[in-house]
């Protein structure tokens, strides 16, 4: 049945591809002569760049996508980037667009040897208005760097990813990252005001807006916020800062039971109101492997012997007193309640404390590394079946005989509670065909269960066109494919990801 | 010019039409059959209605917009919406969807005599999950009733607009609704997190997900936010509910002069940061006429004198002592400055206050209304530029002889300078051609000179169709008409709306 499934699956890839051409000496040789020689690298001639120098593009960081391209182009204007997308539509040469590569889903790496469209040269801010918030820049900008840019402003960027230093806002927008603001400041389907966007056929389509409210007929931009590239090449982008917080804070609590999580939720959500910037969840599992790789210690031993999970608050304000007494209040109403929901907590004293309670946090996903190979899911399921999940695909990989040393050694959850999202890990040996067997479907099954997504935050890319169907209808992958259709019909934009 | 503008106009108008049918007494039968006797009223046979018992949905509540609908439905069931369209799409038959008919441009009343969709019978929540505050309803629940629906759950729904005691909820989806909590909460493209749609053939799309974040694919929902019933019907909505603030206060300022306007918002968010809930401008004149009116009087009449325009600052937040104090400082910091950019200001002290501060900036609609005919128009403009732009609009009337108590009495500004969202409002004796030849195209210029929206928060509906131009480009045009022929290649839906 896998092999079957297998088959089908480079069938359909092979179709997308039978009808589009791979890139020839003259189309370099046309690049050459649209751009300046810096932006064309290719192992065709005449620029006969050596095969090396392609690699970081045609891998992706993890070295799990590994594509064949021949040509890396790197515009640096959107005149120039039309005029690319015209050419390779009127040759039907397909193409990848390329940010900063930092993706999970294989969705900015070449399948076969589609041109990379990298937009690295693009990283001008074009705008900025201190009293709206509104910030226009290249889509090529680094997310470090316009966080920088505006933080003499006071504002914020309203998104923040582990991969800041290196992903570009084009690229975030393409693959809608949610990242570690969205509890507080939303989706980018909110906070994204106006996109530029090079069209499959080299159109221009301005949708540039700096406003922070237009009702003049369909949000056309919406649908390029997500779509990773296959609809079109955003050149532009125009963002809502956020004011930013005059201070924050955070704490760790310890919890003897999961079924504390919700109801604490609810009382955090209640006591913090507006102040509450993140409610991370992480298991016992998952915060021994952290602690054990060098992450930090948070709780005292005795605190952690008696913890199922672990709750990472983080409270951002506009006045430190204001917050540190809300906080404070918190504290002393979760431990003096008559029914406690938390065996202790510790609030974070200093910057270096603070610091140091997050790595704990972020730190898990290095531990995961270090222990062995992870199997990582990256799911929305409401968060009351957060344990349930773990302990449900932890169960079945036991009764497949997996759950061992030479197998698999942990299952782990961690992820972010006020957004339904968790990460699930699964860290083996190795990886092996039994594992992927023993795991798919039966994670998306238990998510299709809970009709939850088998993307939260990640996005579909090459990885999970197969999957899909466990989170859209019928109905709604058909109409993906006719709004593809619409954009793109000769199929040249980033082919085989997001839709098979 | 004018005239074969409007013959060009009158002539697409026909040709939208021209494909299609009106409803007959086979098909008021039909209907008859499929739902049950109370959802069916028609003036053909066999129900016979009186005419006069449809003439409010097939009038708009300001008399402006007036259909000839024979029939109107009331379906219970997303299963019985469907069998409409199906039904209406075999026999090209046009609908008109219709929420609470509280539009301010007219599309949700039928042109001709379209089909009248009524949405009045789904009315019921599907469901609320208190922890993550996604709630779940029919679209045809009002928005005052999901209010206080949450409400025992400490939430709120993310939007708030005058009219929300008969608005409802699918139709402020369909119009993209801002209103007067934009500013905090965002707009619904973040805060609607998934939609059930009839499809103009009659195909239910299921996207009614409950998930804060869901990364698998185009976000096809978002097309029908602000798509005013031309793409499909909405049936169901999942929108994200926000807790509750546990206190709410307000000030007014007088400001000498509207220049201190952008300044004193900037220094408002510093010092409030999230708290601050509204920040909305009222003009001299708009003020004046909300007192003269009997709107309220906040200001003595010395700190009115020497007032160039006024500011309303609302706060929203977790803590009422907490709130107080920074509003304390803020006023302080105002009134003690080397050079205040305020005359003075009033801090509501108790709730009484809070409403009377309240109803003198939501009064300036019915003091407009009061004292003569007014042509609003609701766009979008750098805050910057409020005065200038109803300076601008006030010379060009007084050049053209019309700024008199014969013609245009007022030309006024208010709105939420937040949102850069300016209501301008020119109060006439009379609606006149000569007065409607004068401001338009030329506010609309205005607009597009600004890079501006000529419609911010009420939408495109049969009003606007042919301002679209002023603020989209020939390419999103292009693209929204394929969007629509994608759709709804027969054209049924919500015709001659939003795309001329």
């Amino acid at each position: 049945m896998l092999s079957r499934r297998l088959f089908a699956r480079c069938l359909s890839s092979r179709r997308v591809f039978s009808t589009l051409n791979p890139v020839t000496d003259s189309d370099v040789t046309h690049f050459t002569r649209i751009l300046s020689p810096s932006s064309v690298l290719s192992t065709l001639s005449p620029v006969s760049t050596p095969h090396d120098e392609l690699d970081i593009y045609n891998t992706d960081w993890m070295g799990k996508y590994r594509g064949k391209s021949t040509t890396v182009l790197k515009p640096k204007t959107t005149e120039e980037v039309s005029e690319i997308v015209k050419w390779c539509h009127d040759k039907r040469i397909p193409i990848v667009p390329q940010g900063g590569n930092t993706g999970l889903v294989g969705g900015s790496v070449p399948l076969k040897d589609e041109v990379i469209l990298s937009l690295a040269n693009m990283s001008n801010v074009r705008s900025f208005d201190p009293v709206s918030g509104i910030l226009v820049a290249d889509a090529g900008c680094i997310l470090q760097s316009l966080t920088d840019y505006v933080a003499p402003y006071d504002h914020i960027m309203p998104l923040d990813l582990g991969a800041k230093g290196s992903c570009q806002i084009g690229g975030n927008v393409s693959t809608n990252a949610g990242g570690l603001r969205l509890l507080r400041y939303g989706s980018l389907h909110g906070s994204v005001l106006g996109l530029e966007v090079v069209l499959p056929n080299g159109t221009i389509l301005d949708q540039l807006t700096s406003l922070r409210k237009d009702n003049t007929g369909y949000d056309l931009k919406q649908l390029f916020i997500g779509a990773e590239g296959t609809l079109g090449v955003i050149t532009g982008v125009s963002i809502l800062t956020a004011p930013a917080p005059q201070a924050s804070n955070n704490v760790i609590l310890a919890l003897p039971t999961f079924d504390n999580v919700v109801p604490l939720f609810k009382t955090v959500k209640r006591q913090l109101s507006e102040i509450l910037s993140a409610f991370e969840f992480i298991d016992r599992t998952a915060y021994n492997l952290a602690v054990k790789h060098g992450q930090g210690r948070a709780l005292s031993d005795e605190d952690v012997e008696g913890a199922e999970c672990f709750i990472l608050v983080e409270t951002s304000g506009g006045r430190r007193e204001h917050d540190e007494e809300k906080l404070a209040d918190l504290l002393e109403h979760l431990l003096e309640a008559d029914k406690p929901l938390i065996n202790t907590g510790v609030l974070a004293q200093n910057p270096a404390q603070f610091s140091s309670l997050w790595a704990l946090r972020e730190g898990v996903t290095e531990a995961v590394s270090k222990e062995g190979k992870a199997y990582k899911y990256d799911i929305s399921v409401p968060a009351a079946t957060f344990k349930q999940v773990v302990d449900t695909t932890r169960d079945h990989l036991r009764s497949k005989g997996l759950l061992n040393e030479d197998a698999v050694k942990h299952v782990l959850g961690y992820g972010h509670v006020g957004d339904g999202n968790l990460h699930l890990n699964i860290v083996a040996k190795a990886y092996t065909p039994e594992i992927q067997a023993a795991l798919e479907p039966f994670v998306y099954e238990i998510v299709a269960s809970h009709r939850g997504s088998v993307s939260a935050e990640h996005g579909i890319g090459a990885m999970k066109t197969h999957a899909l169907p466990y989170s859209k209808t019928e109905v709604s992958i058909a109409l993906m494919r006719k709004i593809k259709e619409l954009f793109d019909p000769r199929g040249i934009m980033n082919p085989g990801k997001v839709l098979e």
